[in-house]
């Protein structure tokens, strides 16, 4: 019987087209595929915990891989085995064993992103690619006060790109945080129950525009419950997946070590 | 009369053939000399102040640039307007006014450059190009102890590729400091009046020898004066060129920090 493996992978977005297979593109979904399949001889099912946008990064992505062959497979070796067959941008880090049931996506309880802004006057090579450009320095005071607006339970529909099928937009926000950190770079984590479609990017967009000019109010936009008063989407390039919560108590420790900082 | 400006840049190694201008390849030098030639609109001189082996970075370099225009461009502009015409890769950071006799090699005091290890057992995608994947981790403290053995003026044959063609293989080592990272990363850090060819690199792999197996000496490899006694040449990849001195009271500054440490 097919044996089913729950495994942590990290990669870089910025040569993808996202998780999710598409035709005509490099996916990472198919490119984990491709490289059990080769490893594994036989064909392969990888789900992912989630969709991400073409050029995101995921420094934790979990997916589950199903194959007849797995259990003759020994585990402790499988990251080392898949690693060698791809890409230098993506790399598997754990692998275990679940049940037949398990579903990434459904049975995460939490996920934590972070969006990297670097707020410099002149280009910095090494953050190409990894963070966003602003050109200038925003005041991280601000964007912190801001953001503790969106920490609960809330309609996000101003924060939800048009294109997304979801009906209900309530999701609950355990944390958002804006830190200001080493080479003019500034970081904001969020944690929630779940995300909308380009919710991370919008809420950063927003905060970005409470921090440059200040005149925005991030409670109001959340209230207004349109996405005509929230700021610009920011481009995918400074979105991190930075964890995935599967365990409650996982969570409750993560939203108490940020909340004590 | 043509003005010379020093400019202050930062590269990501990876895509270039190195700092110096080759045929069939593309170099960092020719990049900065195209991008200056086309906002100045006529023939620039571009002079480095190191040759660097293709794949290496620098966070810190700098180069002089000559034009017959230039003493009609806003100097404070300059880095913004070249940015804008350079590709992701590489950053204009800074530029000075200097005399017509002043060369960015010659004039460089010291040079401190960095060698960034990955330590983990499995590959980390955020560190592809930017870190030497060693797959274990090499004692530091030891690394540190034998580090200590090359600080000084001493005669470095044993840490020059063939192929160099420099008579006095004597230099000045500043300090020479081996530190373990987060992220399971180790960094080596060596500043010396001048490096011979492949220097850092062979003192990379000689140091990470005496971190894995304990076996190797340092100091015995250097008073050997013979290449075959040292490590290999680590790869291009983790090599970054991170600060040039040109003021003595900068370079006595800088020693100072690191050994206070």
């Amino acid at each position: 019987m097919a044996m089913k493996v729950l495994m942590e992978i990290s990669y870089v977005g910025s040569e993808f087209c996202g998780w999710q297979v598409q035709r005509n593109a490099l996916s990472v979904q198919k490119t984990v595929q491709t490289a059990a399949e080769t490893l594994l001889k036989s064909p392969c099912a990888v789900t992912g915990c989630s969709r991400t946008d073409a050029g995101v990064h995921a420094r934790q992505y979990f997916c589950t891989l199903e194959n007849e062959n797995l259990d003759r497979f020994p585990l402790d070796r499988l990251p080392l085995a898949l690693n060698c067959l791809l890409p230098e941008t993506v790399g598997v880090r754990d692998a275990f064993p679940v049940e037949k049931d398990f579903h990434p996506r459904y049975r995460a309880l939490g996920k934590e992103y972070e969006y990297l802004i670097h707020g410099g006057r002149l280009k910095n090579p090494f953050l190409s690619e990894r963070a966003f450009f602003c050109g200038r320095m925003p005041d991280t005071d601000c964007m912190q006060r801001e953001a503790q607006d969106l920490v609960g339970t809330h309609d996000f529909s101003s924060f939800c790109a048009s294109g997304g099928k979801v009906e209900d937009k309530t999701r609950t926000v355990y944390f958002c945080r804006v830190e200001k950190l080493p080479g003019e770079q500034v970081s904001l984590r969020i944690c929630a129950d779940g995300f909308l479609y380009n919710m991370v990017r919008i809420i950063a967009g927003t905060l970005l525009e409470c921090g440059l000019d200040g005149r925005k109010s991030c409670g109001t936009v959340l209230s207004l419950k349109d996405r005509r008063f929230a700021g610009r989407t920011l481009p995918a390039q400074g979105l991190y997946l930075d964890r995935v919560f599967y365990r409650k108590e996982d969570l409750e420790m993560r939203i108490a070590e940020v909340n004590g900082k």
